[in-house]
């Protein structure tokens, strides 16, 4: 038998984080070595779970040669601690945070040289799917005029989501353009026409919705349109440990979804 | 037999003009008086209609005693021309021209002081019902979270549609406030968590979409969505019809399509 | 202060049952007296919870006087005995069983002489809502054609949803008929043209969809769309634990959750 | 410059024939030879088109020699009538007719050892981009469960529609098996859980809906939705010309849309 991947969760108070210690504390693949919460957390100190032995939330990072990955969903700040460490013992790292700017993106890609690094914006099975669907269609229709609309709950605090720019980049990508040239973030007034060859998002904030985005390709007298809809957190927390699963133990590099699913998809 | 209603028509050549034009020939409730376009029109003189007879699109308004009522889809400019002929010679005036500002507005109302007045952003029955149901809605479940989703096609030129914004109006003054209050019209970049109470406003352009309008009301664990679909944009038209019928011979005052509603449904 | 109603769960093992004891842990306006099982049941003798105290899984109804209402979601078996408990206790009845017979329905109606009777197929707020708006729609636009989609979970077992049954009976009789004059559930093959005025059913079943509805009503050139969607059951035992606290102490009666609203909005 | 393509239509007093002559009228790739209607039609003998010169509705086929491809949309009969005539005379043939039986779809395939044959249920490019994502979606996502809903105009007389079906047996392919093995048409009372691997089709009909065509792949926690929408049934005539023209001149084979995009995109 395989011994048990060792991990750390960073934002572990935060809903990622708790949703992955729910579903950590009943999988055999994984033993969890470390909750790590933000400095100023009120948790430091509390026990994880409310039956659970000795593990703390805690701000210290482990020793060197304790943990095999860390799956972080903490924020900027916190995952550029994670980095630190993780650089510093070739722990291999799986990042959710989004809504990270140039220079921190940059900084990433040097990471990815040293150590394995999966990032995505959003960790569904589904939405990985939806991303290739999308590549495909974009291409195939590249007259068809393109919008995003995505939908999240009320306490989201940036708009378009990690998830929507991501799926508007890869579109972009498989038109030849990028996100930069193409996309229209507002249309508010007297905004004219619309540009040919652009990429519009539109946003709706409300209630619990756990994150739903909808792409339109739209033609004359016909569209498509291709959406995904999560109704449970845990998707995206069972989507982090199967990214974790798979990128422990391998080489340095740059990671995403559709990397683990080309390799598992050719076994 | 009674008498068909005369008719001119204000924006003769724009895209309702002709919807209008098709419809009213075969429309023996109506006489067909004149189709006006706009000064610089590089339709003016030519016939209306491949196989009419004499009327030709024209910038002239008609004598005085010709005309019943004028339907009006033209923009700003032309509203104003068909306002003063209107009022001098008492006749009725529906109007389904949107982006109009404060003064205009209030020069609006001050009309229907002397003229039967009917405006609409959207002359859709279905429509008119849901802004019934909607205003029920959003009293019912004052506590719900709501976005407005409104699609149309890659021409339109105005965001939100008026519709749209009629709509959000509609509801925010059954939740006992008004638009300018709680409209939400962008989200983008680091916008913070939802501003209880707001309505928000999400904009999609693409292909030849006639009109959609989405209503969400979202709460904890369950939402409602509140949908109309146009995929002909004759309706526009036709509803712009039975209002002129209604509207004309009607005394003076501020209608909409509400008001022709209950009156119907009271007979 | 008030007084906690007195409250059994009926059916307590299932899902509903689960998620209404799940609310009532926490909810001061209730007290648990008995959660009952099937006699065959698996559970009956164990703990309520993990960590409550003294309450366990049981197939004996309380002595009398112990309570103030029941809550059923067990099924045509169980409500039978909470009916016949509740009829000689004088005991108030909340039931959400669906798929029951004439026979048993005239049984309903017979008792809620005797004891105050709150049913409903579904205990959403949304879906109350949802009715209401549907009746006066369906009532507007008499000659629209009305089809009625509903998707749930690959374990539901009966089709279409009791929702969606209620939905196109309030339908119906806004239009002055009946669900059993107009309905048609399936279309397979070579069906012909829809017949004026009937209802048709849709039935989507996959994953764990929690329960969606959705009403379309189609005219010519434009349509309406009233969907309700539900991603998480716990909005079925809130409205069951609200309609219980409203049904407590009432006069014997056929009551339901349209009722409950108006009672609650005249206020 | 090239000889236009000579051209029959097959059907053409039907919805699908009118459109197909409107476009055909200001296309310069085509000749139309022949408008062929049903032995009975009332409208034998008269001019297509009010301005139109010698061409009139006809049920005689052209001469040999006179024809490179027919376009048909007439129903069983009528295309028997179209196989006879295309194969003595080796001429091109595409058809949307739908609701053939087995023994004819074994005529079909015989023929198309003879002539170039392009059959479709449905000609829009949407429709055939989303068949080719179903596919992959399928095969991407095996353990989701899968159902099609479709939507089609009050008087369409066959359920579910050619295009659903054959949506349906594309991604049951994708999958390893076939319609006949995982289809499920109708779900009416006490059905039980969900079959595992099936493919179930839920029907919508009413007011003049063009065709809408919505693929849903539920899992747990998430879902998929694949939906094509048709606004103006100019798209399938528009689909049926590129058809026609890519067909004429080809070698005799089977053919289908899939296997034009296959072809142009390899250019």
């Amino acid at each position: 038998m395989t011994q048990p991947v060792r991990l750390a969760i960073n934002g572990a108070t935060g809903r990622m984080g708790q949703a992955l210690l729910a579903l950590v504390k009943d999988d055999a693949r994984f033993m969890l070595v470390a909750a790590i919460a933000s400095p100023g957390s009120s948790k430091l100190g509390q026990a994880v779970g409310a039956c659970e032995g000795s593990l703390s939330f805690t701000h210290e990072w482990p020793a060197a040669d304790a943990l095999d990955v860390v799956v972080d969903f903490s924020g900027p700040a916190g995952l550029a601690e994670a980095l630190t460490y993780c650089e510093s013992n070739g722990v291999a790292l799986v990042t959710g945070t989004t809504g990270l700017d140039a220079t921190f993106a940059q900084r990433l890609s040097a990471s990815a040289a040293r150590i394995a690094l999966l990032r995505a914006a959003n960790f569904s099975l589904g939405v990985a799917v939806l991303t290739r669907l999308l590549r495909q269609a974009a291409a195939a229709l590249p007259d068809w005029d393109m919008d995003i609309v995505e939908a999240h709950h009320n306490r989201k605090e940036d708009a378009p989501s990690g998830t929507a720019l991501a799926l508007g980049e890869a579109a972009a990508s498989a038109r030849g353009t990028s996100l930069r040239e193409s996309a229209v973030y507002a249309r508010e007034g007297r905004v004219g026409p619309r540009a040919q060859g652009t990429i519009g998002f539109a946003v709706v904030r409300g209630g619990d919705i756990v994150g739903e985005h909808e792409v339109l390709l739209m033609g004359q007298g016909e569209r498509l349109e291709l959406v995904h809809r999560a109704t449970d957190r845990s998707i995206f927390a069972r989507g982090a440990l199967e990214a974790a699963h798979w990128l422990s133990g391998r080489d340095a590099g740059d990671y995403d979804l559709d990397a683990m699913l080309a390799d598992r998809s050719s076994r």
